[in-house]
């Protein structure tokens, strides 16, 4: 009887690479060969030149033999990014960021994003659901996940007391990703900034109208026929920040306030497990203050 | 031989009646009886009660002997709107009003309403295009319209006596429609106010976001993700007048600003289109700054 | 002391009225003049007439004094709907239907309905989630929703046993609304005919493009560039019945069969949402295959 | 003083490569090396692996020295293609493709083309407008393109003589591009033939829905809530050729067969535009029955 072939079966890994650099002939020459030189291949390459600023960007999913580890790449890929003044990060795919949820009184968002994981659909490791009120804690306890209840206590340092819990907690949960599912306590600045490119807002308009309260009050008092919602990183500046995802609906005279606010829940919830989607897949580059979110 | 029989062939006209006043029982049924005791027949009606202002509009379509003119309906229905306090229009339908179409440059809206109007979908009779430039002059004469080219002179006074010029003709040209269809120059409240409710602006952006000039390029700064067109009355205050149509797309970071424009002129297009087809068709009513277009 | 004075306080109910009939002159009179002379005030109210067909459809919301009762209104209109030869309803508003909802594996539309219906944005009185699978068991029980599993047996007669089961379930529920929400087991004529027009189905494409199985797997296959989702009630021929409500969004090359499906989810949630609303709002009417459903 | 420095002016034209090929691992720096042996630089370039098929398709823009011609470019490419099954093309950028309109009594698609070129949205050296009817001689006319009207004659043989015409007037054109804007006789295969991949219809439905004539009658009675237009490639069978473009809209009851009609209009118009200046820019490419379309 014959022996047993060995059949070199190599196991693959998968990598997404997201890289911004000053343009310049060669780049995607040079990319590519550097990771035909590991090994690896192309899955799925994407780039965008912007002219008037004169920079590149490029995100590129390959695999690689999974003996080599992401490390090695990482430090492999240094000499290449020195040479073209890259910022990139290598990440693996699927990526399984652990994540805080934030929330208060409005629980859509927040329902959708837990009901949303459990189906497979955005591949999140959700730590925590947290929220300045306790609405909150059966759902939370319905998909059973931690749920912190930090109240605003009524008190002339209430708000810098929960505001510091936040700011602590977040830390000792040692998350990826913060995402503010309706969260409706505007952020300070120190809280937001170790969160740059890592904390996502719902805002419930089509930024920049209606920033600030009451957006769909706004949008009524206004009589607009379109309203939006708006998936963007949190920046200093309320409502500034980059713009992730946006969706629109047409609305009528017939919408009073109530009416634009339930049209709109559906717009909130589609909108921001779009934007998580898509950060969730190393799709997102910023640039300033805009965003390339790659297809 | 039998006599010939007497068939009595009632010719039948076409009316719109729109009505705003204060909500109060019984409306619809005053309406609707006295509708009936002139031998109408509704063909559409459409109400909407603004429970917030307690304001009631609505929108009735009936035919009626032509031998009763629409001056006699006119004025049996006054009874009936003082008795509710109304405030209410009466027009024959169709309605083919005399129009002027105003544009500078960019002529896309301005072709696209006088290619409509030969396909009869917008029934204007179109007296005139005018523009601050002679780039419409061609366009113009293709079609069969009068062209008027009222040029701003390189003077102190240029602006001023443009806008006087402008203000003489649209009086002449004795229009009940005036369109802006991309007409670049700001116009002063006194040349408006004659027109309010009569005079409809493209506005090239999803306003009341990127008010003011160069929207796109304000969009793509902005990095939104959604760009749209807004069409409304003109009013006092620059592109803050109520909103008859509104349309948006989606754009992405691929859009450079020459893009996004490109994007946004199918957008101006059909939105004043839309806009000014609901107008001729009687269907909007406004009410403070918003307004209620009937479906 | 003065005297408490007497407040004539008139406690209010609201109801909805739903006609079709054959058009002729002076049904919205004969309507409204009905209404007033029960003491009701008419708050929203829509026609509609389907020319070609010479059919007249009207939803009216009106209020009434709370101390008369909806059999007594419905006694009374039924003179008025003899003489102009009307079909109608007259359904207390909010109605709280009675619902079951059926399912299989699939639970994005169920747990979204479900949700929904916590936040208040349904109305619904659900009696049952019910099953083929015991996949939506959990989801049931975390909303405190009792679970029916009616699993099919592998054996000859299992299908006709399960479809005989339920059918009794259904009937000993005693609902006066069935969703199916992604219950993807055809359901044979006897089954569906005691619920015509109260049952309602989400199938996932734009009907009648890509009728029967697989329709994201059809959809990619003939390469459109817009997918959809479609609710309707259930009639005899699968995937025929009266559309209540679709929507679509874009796709492209880059959307492989998982992709779709996964894009095309949220399309069904929202679209059966949307539908189960109108439906228990009373804006539904049905004409032979198509509908009306007022805004 | 010194002497005035030479500088290097390197005049730079642009080209696009359209690649098809089965996937490999190295194909991207292939293609990229390529590029930068011979001068030139990625301006823009994406890549699709379609994994089920395993094919891969890439659009590369790419700027050279005006001195190295596109023949000499297009050999080079050759060892490149042939080591790697290779489907490609090569092309000037803009590249203006000459192209006959062809159309039948509805001419707001003809006219949007017409008026589109005219603000070089387009790019196209319009060669002809041809026409079964002579509706469309005045608005060829009007934009100075010449005219063929090929009429059917009333006789035996009158459709295959008209046929004959067509096929030889579009040869004897010598066009690149065929566009039927809403020409509403069916093509036989014969004539299709050598026009495969570069002859494109707009059909008046969201196809494969509605395939035939009369598609916004089949919508009504269907009572759909949302109708489309369809761009394609013509093949051999009638409305089944690869999908360039489509989109959509919101309908409802109140759409008879008319409004649809209106509504449609403006979809068909946009569509076709975009599925035009898609080819146009050589953002497509055909694989089976499908396209991808580069963003």
């Amino acid at each position: 009887m014959g022996s047993i072939p060995i059949v070199s079966t190599t196991v693959e890994s998968t990598a997404v690479l997201l890289i911004s650099c000053p343009d310049k002939p060669g780049i995607v020459a040079a990319v590519a060969t550097w990771i035909a030189s590991v090994g690896g291949n192309i899955v799925h390459a994407e780039q965008h030149t912007d002219v008037s600023d004169a920079m590149f960007f490029q995100r590129v999913e390959f695999t690689h033999a999974s003996t080599t580890s992401l490390d090695t790449l990482t430090a492999g890929f240094q000499a290449v990014a020195s040479n073209w003044s890259m910022t990139f990060t290598l990440t693996a795919s699927p990526w399984r960021p652990r994540t805080a949820i934030l929330c208060s009184k409005h629980l859509h968002c927040a329902a959708d994003l837990l009901s949303r994981n459990t189906y497979g659909d955005l591949g999140l490791d959700i730590a925590a659901v947290v929220s300045n009120h306790n609405d909150a804690a059966p759902l939370a306890e319905s998909f059973n996940i931690p749920f912190h209840h930090l109240p605003v206590a009524n008190t002339s340092t209430g708000r810098q007391d929960q505001e510091d819990q936040l700011a602590a907690l977040l830390q000792s949960l040692n998350v990826d990703l913060v995402v503010l599912a309706r969260y409706m306590l505007v952020l300070p600045p120190a809280l937001v900034k170790p969160w740059t490119g890592r904390m996502i807002n719902i805002h419930h308009s089509f930024l920049p109208a209606f920033i600030g309260a009451n957006p769909y009050r706004q949008a009524h008092d206004r009589g607009v026929k379109v309203i939006g919602a708006t998936a963007h990183y949190v920046s200093n500046v309320l409502d500034e920040g980059p713009i992730i995802a946006q969706d629109v609906a047409h609305v009528s005279h017939r919408h009073d306030v109530a009416e634009l606010t339930r049209t709109g829940r559906d717009l909130e919830t589609v909108v921001l497990a779009r934007a998580v989607r898509a950060h969730v897949e190393n799709r997102v580059l910023t640039f300033g203050n805009r965003t390339i979110v790659f297809g």
